[in-house]
């Protein structure tokens, strides 16, 4: 972790906390039923951790993002939403959240006085509700690296992608996320950008240099 | 955790990280062979945990001190010693560092520039050299209260104890620990506190309130 | 755990494995949404784990009953029923399988040819659908150690208990628990043991003794 | 790790327990001070988790190898030596051991009654006195995958190998082994063993198929 902190600072690279529930087996895609201050806690303990790793690397983390499960738990607010912001506020209310476009999380996530970066995804499949279709049904996934591409540059100058029901669904995004652990993740990523650039959108990082005091 | 963390700060109680292995089904009185960078990058997290419940709970760490094993494998110094503070230095270099009286550790500790607070033990056996008995051998515990009490009020006023080949040794120590999980700790304390103020030995925190800034 | 066997050994008590979620911090508390392979083979980790531990003791494991949010999970049956009993039917069809007396777990279990053993709970509130009141409600527990008492013999010679809403439920048990972690834990079994025999109610063990081959 | 049971018992590849200290994040490679009843009950724990998983996959454990710091800490005896073949006579006195060929741990295993698989690695270097050299130490690997080859087919037909000193050792194993870990392990493994058999020497599996009785 450290190292990789290391590497972000040497690079420029923002460091963010994707933080998850204490599910290490699982790698955090299951839901955990947590009360508040157990997943604040949670979040606390990690955001912590991190945020030690970068300052010995001389930088600094200055987003939160949820992974997984987490993810998904809080897009439609509850209580577990309210202890992830809860988190944030009583640790620094100047990180970014990360959160799905058009969530209620990033609803609350602005009451809260903190900022909020939505985030559509290229590579998975959208309901017309503009939520995700889950993991383990038919559509999930976008495998075809060209149409992740296309959806990429749609998503970024039209606001638009193409739902698994065939209409199309609004998703006002400041990020694109392209799984890290995405078989030719690297190459895809880089696909994106191009095709973003050439498009004429401007790719500009949405949280600061980690190195910025 | 962060419960602990909240009482301290409503008490007063100065907050600090008492780092391990990363050994819970042992409680870290396990030895384990880490190399510098491992070890270091332990400690860094357990440290940025516990900064994030402190932070939470309106508080802040303000030293730290090697615990079970490790407390031991520093004492003499070598590469673990080094890699302790390698971590405080990085993330911290205000906290003080707890050790054992008369150790290695205290001297590196202190050349790095760091605080060094010189801790001696009224309730476990000291060997001629002022190191500790090992749990495993025997008279490595000292279980009468009152001679824990008595040893107590020595060490603070006349800076030694009797060792277990009955000569005594010089142990110049700041704090004397009592541990939290002897039966009758909270017992036990208050009478070493007692004695020592009776014996007219002022009794003050070695480290800040944890509310101030 | 082995140290566990061993006295169960010697003692003759049955050695059970009580299995949970993979959730060491929550003690197994909280719901962890795992699907059927996922849980199947956590389970099977636990019972064999327990069972190289008590055969190194000289006995083995003759039930299985699972624990705490778990207990609750398969209470109605569902795809984590199914997934407990598949562990239980791959590793050792002939073990008992302990669960809460009337329900779907019940049932399902007795239909996978698996002997079940139905449990009340002496110290927990029923609704009136002979369902727990959950922890986290009011009259989920029921503090006074006469009361526990009472409500055993009732249960063990009347197969009723009152509810919360003052209605009796009726229950069919064929054990009654007290929690091992309830304050005064040994003293109130004792007491329970006593009343039931004061009361007429032979008290033997649903499962043989752990050296039995 | 019961998918990969089930797939063994379908080819008929043997399962073995490569048990380890409680190490999760250092992958069991950093050695821990353990005393006899700790290791003997973690090396249960393992032994008894695989056992179910193979049990359940229609298939069983035929043989214990140490994994990683352990490997080495009984190559020369002493009490951890000990502790890990009290768990195998206790738990199952059939099991084969896997061990450094030469080692003492080799001499206990077959002094308790235990069948002992002496092991060479013909892709680490050898010290004159049979030992391995230490993976921090230079010459610890054989990049070299022809000369990974070579030294098999030596190993096997002369039961002799280069030391890092240019001396031939004598190594008397009847099994090599290949890292799975190391990149382009699979094609090196069938590189191996066609040599070995160009070489006429004929492989056999050194414990029985998982799904004898």
């Amino acid at each position: 972790m450290r190292r990789v902190c290391a590497v972000a600072v040497e690079r420029g690279v923002a460091i963010g906390a994707q933080v998850s529930y204490p599910d290490l087996v699982g790698f955090g895609r299951r839901f955990v039923d947590m009360d508040h201050d157990e997943l604040r806690d949670t979040v606390l303990y990690q955001l912590g951790a991190l945020t030690a790793m970068a300052t010995a690397a001389g930088g600094r983390v200055t987003y939160l993002k949820p992974h997984g499960a987490l993810y998904h738990a809080v897009a439609d607010g509850g209580h577990q939403a309210e202890a992830v912001l809860d988190a944030v506020r009583r640790f620094d209310p100047d990180l970014a959240v990360v959160g799905r476009a058009g969530s209620v999380f990033g609803d609350l996530t602005r009451a809260a006085g903190v900022r909020f970066v939505a985030e559509a995804f290229a590579d998975r499949g959208y309901r017309p509700d503009g939520s995700l279709v889950p993991r383990r049904e038919p559509g999930a996934l976008v495998d075809d690296a060209d149409e992740v591409v296309r959806r990429s540059v749609r998503l970024a100058s039209e606001r638009r992608v193409l739902s698994v029901s065939g209409d199309d669904v609004v998703v006002h995004a400041a990020s694109i996320c392209v799984h890290g652990d995405t078989p030719g993740a690297v190459h895809l990523a880089r696909s994106v950008r191009e095709a973003l650039e050439r498009a004429g959108v401007e790719v500009v990082p949405f949280a600061p240099h980690p190195a910025t005091p």
